[in-house]
């Protein structure tokens, strides 16, 4: 049905790790995507370009990641990065090759989740209107760190955009706390991390004010979660010359 | 419709107050029952017997309750106790003043919100069954406690099902923890209290095991909320003879 | 504290009407309003511009408003109202009006509250990224209309964000339905109305996508929950000379 | 750790189909359990009895299960079966096998998600204390059926109980419909069923009365749930000699 000659064509790099084959399996279903090239350990990444692949993406490990950076961006290909440990230095480091090259995108986006993005959006939005606001987050319990750092990241949001519209303090009576019961602080927000089997990975923004509360929820059940946002950000590289990180941008 | 002879005769002592003008308007909506006695402050007692009253419910304070309580048994007349500040040895007081009056019954429950009661007895029930529990509570911001009693109560309740049934501690691989981010614990389950304007009284207990989660979730809006507990007792308390606590007992 | 002579002077029209009452409340209670002038049926409007009322807010009934907008504006007063049944007609007389005051502001807006709105604009933002989307409202079973209007509004803000963004029908392969299991069509986004006792004014917007959902939950419990929106309004409506219809545009 | 001539010995029929798989992955896992025979489509059941197995699990299909059974309960193994497409006839058949077999008991279930058989027992329980109820369920768009098995079968449970309690209609005044809105009708319980890409299953109760809600919410996420319920039957199985009909009997 749709004409081949219009497919984005996109070739995957680490398509035989975790998210790799998710990818693959994503781009594979998508009417307007060819998947041209599957790229692994011990496979040349000429394969790519010899595929005639417009655009490359890129979950395979920090050590590889840079050099695959590199000679994407000279191919004059464009490249969507879900690989992690991208530093200041290193984001740079790709600036000054893609100024070289100023047809090429590249995207790099520590989160593809669609719905985390939209919903730190929105408590940023929904921040100023309300007198209180506090974080509930929701994991399975193998999980390290409490908070997450998605909900560490919507508190300080949400901490600026308060800040920024002088909202002081929230109110709070508390007297009488056995610790731990009010959350943890993150810039002055509340956040509270709950942990539980059966649980995966779920997040509770509650506002409020005199008479009513607004609730943004996130629930995300299954890293497949992330590759509408991985194909948002392949359908949009070509037309973003330079670096854009985060999915943020993409999602006006 | 209703033929009156056949409707409990019911008298409210502290008729004036908060709680008593919300009995007095329930029972008088109610078509079994006939509300014969409104008693206040500078009101005697005699109206609620004068006045053929079998039932008394009591909204009044500590001060004045066990002169009350003494009084209706008397009487012969049954009581209905909303009224807080009971020890176990004003418990034994009104045991013992019934061992006299062997047809008469007292209720004297702290909280007559059946859907707490309710949840707190779902809670204790499927505590066995989940692996993982955590509770948390949600209240307006001029809440002096946290946890809120009845988050702590159901937390002991719960606490002692897993121990009957043998289960140990729940999985919890947390290394890296802002302080407060995992709530409080109480016997051993993590309550979260969170606070916010537009809340009233919310609470969740969230079961998990491998899976799967189980939500019991209670929301009260109004003290209008305590009205159905308040009538359920007056309608099982002649039933009833001797001391009754709690309104668990008369939700089997 | 406040230096008065810096606060906005604010009249109300309809101020022993329910809504009416609210408002005068929230404005005495507002550091930076001053209420200067309560009007209701059989009190003289030039009360208002006696009190050198700056904003005037009317929350009268539909036979009245539209002399009482005729008279604040030629008095040069802005005007927020909450008052019901404005057609386009209506709509139209009072730009006409506005057309030679070009200093007056005036803001009509059917729903203050801030929450619903942020609902509807969240809803409408979310709605491009999502391959479903349905709507669950809950309210107390006195409700006349199934859907809710801020449901069926909230569908087809939806609706169009979707047909804008190219989204087809959405995945459901229902194929044995009990009648009404399914919820109401509005404009192709089903909608479910669910009536109880106990609950007040609810809705929750659910989107899914693979892998993940996003819900936007707002909870209303009380009328109070407008007032904030009245407020918003009333600090903005001086800076915004025209008509403006709906909370929307003030929230950016 | 575990003395293993303590372990109960466990054999599993369809062990390579998808619930197989897993019960024999939990079986494994399970300290007081011993896996001693996988059999499937080919094999030998004498497995089972030259492994010892002392209880079998089935999960294979309607047109095998009856002769397993015959054949386990003839060698004095106790079953637990999970297999579909048990009529009253099937069930009697089984009750005359066993009949001849007294120390022998069998469990068929046709769900064994722990949580759905609490949820519908504490939906039983609370149904006589609120003036309303709806239930709303939320699956993926693959599901064919609306309203789920689930959902109406925990309707006619709250209805029963409904019934036995004298409670008339709930309270529903509304009189403008837009076909569907107000759900589906299930023995006088309405019923709405939300269907979205990225949910799994998940159901809510939600129950109402004056000032108060009370939600019970099951979330599945995983046939792995299923488990603790197949586990907690073949701990039990051996202690109920004859038929046992759902999981419910199990969860006193």
């Amino acid at each position: 049905m749709t004409d081949e000659r219009d497919a984005i064509r996109v070739g995957v790099l680490g398509a035989r790790g975790r998210m790799g084959t998710e990818v693959c399996r994503a781009v594979d279903a998508a009417e307007d995507l060819e998947l041209v090239a599957m790229i692994d350990q011990g496979d040349w990444l000429f394969n790519a370009s010899d595929a005639g692949a417009e655009v490359v993406v890129d979950f395979t490990n920090p050590d590889v990641v840079m050099d695959n950076l590199h000679w994407c961006i000279d191919q004059g290909i464009s490249v969507v990065v879900g690989t992690s440990g991208f530093s200041e230095q290193r984001l740079e480091r790709v600036r000054s090759w893609l100024a070289r090259k100023p047809g090429v995108g590249v995207v790099i986006a520590p989160n593809f989740g669609i719905g985390a993005v939209l919903m730190m959006q929105f408590a940023a939005r929904a921040a100023r209107y309300f007198e209180s606001v506090e974080i509930i987050e929701q994991h399975h319990p193998k999980k390290l760190d409490a908070p997450s750092g998605t909900a560490a990241h919507t508190a300080r949001v949400i901490a600026e955009a308060r800040a920024a519209a002088n909202l002081g303090a929230m109110p709070d009576a508390t007297k009488d706390e056995r610790p731990g019961a009010r959350g943890a602080e993150v810039d002055g927000v509340r956040v509270h991390s709950v942990r539980a089997a059966g649980l995966v990975a779920h997040q509770e923004v509650l506002f409020g004010t005199t008479g009513e509360t607004l609730t943004i929820r996130h629930d995300s059940y299954d890293r497949a979660s992330f590759m509408p946002g991985v194909l948002l950000a392949v359908r949009a590289v070509r037309h973003r010359p330079g670096l854009t990180v985060g999915l943020d941008a993409l999602i006006d």
